[in-house]
């Protein structure tokens, strides 16, 4: 009998990590609608077509070589493939059946794969209409194949960086990745957009700044929402075990302060832009309720829900700022990223020792120095390389007349009479 | 062992919950589709941002004042944020683990949470096109905070109707919400359309009616897709557990039921739409999928699959003619949401005691009137001070030009050479 | 306790049927969101009222009929609809609590009713753009009422084919459908084509091959993520059974090889169009990753990644081919559906026995060719009938306007300035 229980508790264990993963692999989809509705019809194709092929090669990339580098699994996952039952049953009787976490290993590393993606969902919006196609996808399978489960092994799997530190000895923690996934994409799309350039009619010669608006909010409202709703699988799996009491109301609270974060951001970003713009910007609105849910998610669990609203509603105020400052800096991210997962991301990292006290503030600052210097040094280093041998961004003419053209041969939305902008 | 077995039904109730609440979450991009596909693409930025506002409003309203109110819970949720693993068991010990629901009060908050964001979805269908967004947002503040976290206490907590009786005890019941939720929903947006008014143009000064076509119909289908399979959560959680023989049964019967409901209702809508108008009519189709899914909501535990089905398929036709009746009433809803959620939410309530013995037809008129009497003149009271105070409508040029650039500053298709309706 | 053990172990599973279940009604809103992204503006409403209405459809038949001819179930499901807990029970204690697949009945159809949906949308795309939209409506009652039931049943329930020959005993399987619901649909839909012909302006009169582009990518975009989200619950759900730890591996393997094929699919079809077109064609990438999903489904549980990688790749590459091949066989097909879902149908059903040692080779050909021709010839008949009866297409005009006027009385984008196509 004590087998059956045994069994149950892995299987439920098993399915919740299967649940949030699909969670996690929607939002996907959720990037791929932000990024389209917020770039210009003519930059359409080009945008979806990076989202679907880097999603398929993270996926590629971690199964060959990633997981094996963050995990020190097997090649080809052949450790993960096949369960022995009798042995799982022998060993956790030996254990007493303690109800430490027990599920199976290709569960674990469904649910990995799909952080893999998010991370490099972050780079392809600040890049967007005006890298080449094939100089992305190539960025992209160092990205996920090395520079990603290189910190990620530090990070999560407890490794020493360079055989130098160990940053969990020094009291650092990022529960489902701010730092890790968040700060690692934007970092990796910061080095990137340093090397490329704003795009064209961005910044005026005087000094001024030129809006160019999305070419359709409802998809980018969408994108939004499949982001808000995929990150409970995102910071609620990351809870790692369901099946007692202590974990699932800790999966719970999860559920509860990740929705809060981004309720708090939302309004927050709004009213700030209201008082800023005197207008109500959607665009904002959106980015703070990301925001929320990027800064929450070094610690979900340890925060109060009203603490979690707190949080949420200043990543809020950040993105606003921080967008703005950008702007100013010249620094051209068509929607965003870097400030909702860069800067918001940081801020995320340090504020956790505020709630859970076996997290040091030295720890959180080293830990985000390790992981943005590491990703942005590696990514420069990348970049640097494809745009000396095929380049990195487009000619002008195919600027001007949208990559869709130039690099899918196919527009978004043929029929819609569009106002070439 | 048995403590064990305790654990594993407690993680099992609480997971329900969170998948069940993450689905009703989903809702609100359902609605926020819905609702920009079928206004006008000059008041498509607005409403977009009033759907992802009012969610975020009502999250934090809902766990700032609603549950202490609707559940006499503390202030800030502070019963719900942590559990006491050893009293929780040593409690189920006691009761002899009878398997009565037990699970993570914070699953519970994150379930009823996003119901409160739903109710408040149906308004801004109702009230779309010509509503000022600040207008709009304060009463939601209200709605969530306080209108129906109180008609919620005397439903779904028991408790008297201002000490006067008792709607449990007249043999009153709602399942999911037929009425708390969806005719609550609709009261309130029909107490906003009253004081508002018809959008200009839509009613001639001979009598006529204009139909003023939504702008985007695959954003409404997938709008109603979404609420289609959010709707499995917001019924199929409402059985309050999972874990054992007749629970889980009855939550497969929830979910099966839905779908059926939500068939007949498509079928029955498009086919009299055919009949009546000549046309194929897809919105009606959508009114009708979303009216039996309404409808099936008050008791979908109870019906066969052919009851629901026959349940639904009256729904489907209740909806079209309500929907032309409102018209012919000049009472103006852009996207039919109090024929949707009103009417036929009436009509599910009014069928329940069909297949449940327990649930008598004067409880059910009692407490449908109940709920509408408390949300449409408390409603009418907040929209009238609001009125008075900073206005409810934009002004005709506003109007004429579109919310978006007034109210947001920002086309929702900037490029796509817009056929000015 | 043993009792509280297998009750726990019947809602696991009964659980997750229900959650796989809503993911694969999910896939409903990706077909519609797929094919209305594909096609020209002007059919647009049409064929999202087409979805809708075959989902319901669906549903409503396979309630009345389909699940009676395909598990010999009762009429109205009478045998589903409630549970007897303490006979499940006491049947279980005989058995031994051996921990075989029990679960709820209304669950296994809940799970089942969206297969045959799944089935329906396949023939919608295909025959877009010039079908009459009620003689679609009247094949969908008698394609999922009777044709996919009849050959569920020997697939799926183990009957004989006419009395004739066992599937089974020949070594067939087809674990979640390549065939039995894929291939099945194709060849519906193939029937349609051939009898249909294709669209005006296809085929030029020299021989020419004009391309129709779709009018809304990143709705074609969204339907493939959706689709592939999806897909997790459509060979998920299809291990049937969680609840131990074999099972529950199971069920992880098939989530991680459903993601595994789907991402080499995409990047495989990506760089071949690539290659022969010298563009990165997206919708050839999205339906890349369809392939590779299609392919997989015979079976997901007994590949290792690496081999479902392979798998996916070579369906990428298969599809890419076959949409060429029919374009020049002047097989009008506007989403490749025919590709996508009957031909890499066969090659998933036919590389099976490579890692399922259970499987013959013959009996895949065998349950592939019965599969089609039974399909096949009564698709023909059924739309030969129709066709003499109320007609198959639409009249010349109408489709040059757009079957959306003629057949819906309604623009799925009145605002949009569309350039006629």
């Amino acid at each position: 009998m004590q087998d059956q229980i045994f069994q149950l508790q892995y299987a439920m264990d098993t399915f919740y990590f299967l649940v949030c993963g699909a969670l996690v692999m929607w939002m996907a989809a959720g990037f791929s609608m932000l990024e389209a509705g917020l770039v210009r019809s003519k930059n359409t194709t080009e945008i979806l077509t990076k989202n679907v092929a880097l999603f398929a090669i993270s996926c590629v990339m971690y199964l060959i070589v990633g997981y094996s580098i963050m995990y020190d699994g097997g090649i080809f996952l052949s450790g993960i493939e096949t369960v022995d039952v009798a042995g799982v049953l022998a060993e956790s009787a030996e254990a007493g059946f303690d109800g430490d976490s027990v599920y199976s290993g290709a569960s674990d590393f469904f649910f990995q794969v799909v952080f893999v993606a998010t991370a490099m969902s972050i780079v392809s919006g600040a890049v967007a209409e005006r890298m080449k196609l094939w100089s992305f996808l190539a960025f992209c399978v160092v990205m996920t194949g090395f520079i990603y489960p290189m910190e990620g092994a530090w990070t999560w799997n407890g490794a020493d960086v360079f055989g130098l530190y160990n940053l969990g000895d020094l009291g650092f923690s990022d529960f489902a990745g701010s730092g890790i996934v968040h700060m690692a994409g934007a970092a990796a799309a910061l080095a990137g957009v340093l090397l490329l350039g704003a795009r064209k009619g961005k910044y005026g010669a005087n000094g001024e700044i030129n809006a160019i608006p999305g070419a359709n909010l409802p998809l980018a409202t969408l994108g939004t929402f499949i982001l808000w709703m995929g990150w409970f699988g995102f910071n609620g799996g990351s809870v790692l075990k369901l099946g007692d009491v202590a974990s699932s109301h800790s999966v719970a609270m999860v559920f509860l302060n990740t929705n809060a974060a981004a309720a708090a951001g939302a309004i927050s970003a709004l009213v700030l832009a209201r008082i800023w713009f005197k207008k109500a910007d959607l665009t904002m609105c959106l980015n703070g309720a990301l925001a929320g849910l990027v800064a929450i998610t070094a610690e979900p669990s340890t925060p109060t829900a009203l603490e979690a609203s707190i949080f949420g509603a200043i990543a809020g105020l950040i993105v606003v700022a921080s967008i703005i400052t950008l702007d100013r800096l010249k620094i051209d991210d068509p929607v965003g990223a870097i400030s909702v997962h860069g800067v918001v991301g940081f801020f995320g990292l340090i504020i956790v020792p505020i709630t859970n006290g076996d997290v040091t503030f030295s720890g959180q600052l080293i830990g985000a120095l390790t992981i943005f210097t590491w990703v942005f040094v590696c990514s420069l280093i990348v970049w640097g390389v494809i745009k000396a041998v095929i380049g990195v961004r487009v000619t002008e003419e195919e600027e001007f007349e949208g990559v869709d053209m130039a690099e899918c041969g196919m527009e978004a939305y043929p029929e819609f009479g569009t106002i070439k902008k």
